[in-house]
């Protein structure tokens, strides 16, 4: 199936089959495309965060608007910024790269250096922005491959962020959670949404040409 | 070819060779997996300008970190979000969604209550942060949609948003640019990245699991 055909047949599924669990294989692939997600400058400035765990889930659920659409799904991925830019991890990003090209350590100074002067000079806040922006990317992709592998998703935003950050110690980590992604089964005749059309403004309200 | 030896073969290219174009059939098709991109609350709240004409990418060019880049490229894509959320906008989409599904005007109204009262409470800066988040789920499957084609991309911040919102005359939409996206086909022997590695972290490094 190409892309454009799986990104009709998905649709944010509102009730999941609790007895139908994505298997290993799959969720491996759905990591898979978040991690080779493209980042601004390459800094990947996130993780994923994958809870298998079903005494995790009901704790995260309160932090849920949609409580049984987390208790229920098979896994729930958060994706999880850096908390801000910092040299550190800019330079450990980049000497990665360079090692694994086989170039010099240093190779991409100039630039690195560029980017430390507008980042490390913007607010927490401001740095947060921008990562957060970055996770959506992967957030896409990973929605992309799970439609990919039949396998049903609904990204989520509007839960409590302090909450997702306190109970899975995001904090420790230098990081605060962005979006959450739930995998599953959809359980259709639960489902208000699975019946219903997709809507999308049309390509010639959606488009602006300059030809 | 599936995602994710897409998502292995794509680079952010840095030399396009300009006498290679994008067929109108592959730019409809990349158009196509933006406008299909889930938007929180399905308000879709962006537009997409896409950029043939030559003169149009000239003067645009002086606005990019790599102008060069921007020249030689078949198309430039300027993703541009709604400059702020309002009642009507949201209704708008509503009215649309309902009238398509067959449903009264007004099925989703207490939801559509509830997301005003968020973000109407909301600064426009704040609404444009949400607004800009959703054009990278969209900028992640067009970048998706073009390897899948084997059409070359290069994802684009950092550019002069005023200029490029003067230049397309964006305010009068109410839209401002978010990112860019340059879509053509790599000019191998000019790109020092087209040879390099593609690094990434590895899954161990990128993934905190909760089993």
């Amino acid at each position: 199936m190409s892309l454009i055909e799986n990104l009709n047949w998905r649709y944010a599924t509102k009730k999941y089959d609790p007895t139908k669990k994505v298997s290993t294989e799959n969720l491996d692939k759905i990591i898979e495309a978040a991690r080779l997600a493209p980042t601004s400058s390459g800094l990947q400035p996130f993780k994923l965060l994958v809870v298998t765990n079903q005494e995790v889930k009901e704790k995260l659920a309160p932090s849920s608007l949609n409580p049984e659409v987390m208790v229920d799904c098979s896994h729930v991925l958060v994706f999880a910024g850096w908390d801000r830019y910092t040299a550190e991890r800019i330079d450990t990003i980049y000497d990665k790269t360079t090692d694994e090209r086989g170039l010099p350590r240093g190779r991409f100074g100039s630039y690195t250096d560029k980017i430390k002067g507008i980042y490390l000079n913007q607010t927490a806040e401001e740095n947060f922005e921008h990562i957060a922006r970055q996770t959506y990317i992967a957030l896409g992709l990973s929605m992309a491959q799970a439609a990919e592998l039949q396998v049903d998703s609904t990204p989520a935003e509007g839960f409590d962020n302090a909450l997702v950050d306190e109970l899975l110690d995001l904090k420790s980590l230098g990081l605060k959670s962005v979006t959450l992604l739930y995998l599953g089964y959809r359980a259709t005749e639960g489902d208000w949404l699975a019946s219903m059309k997709k809507v999308r403004n049309t390509t010639e309200d959606f488009v602006v040409e300059f030809k």
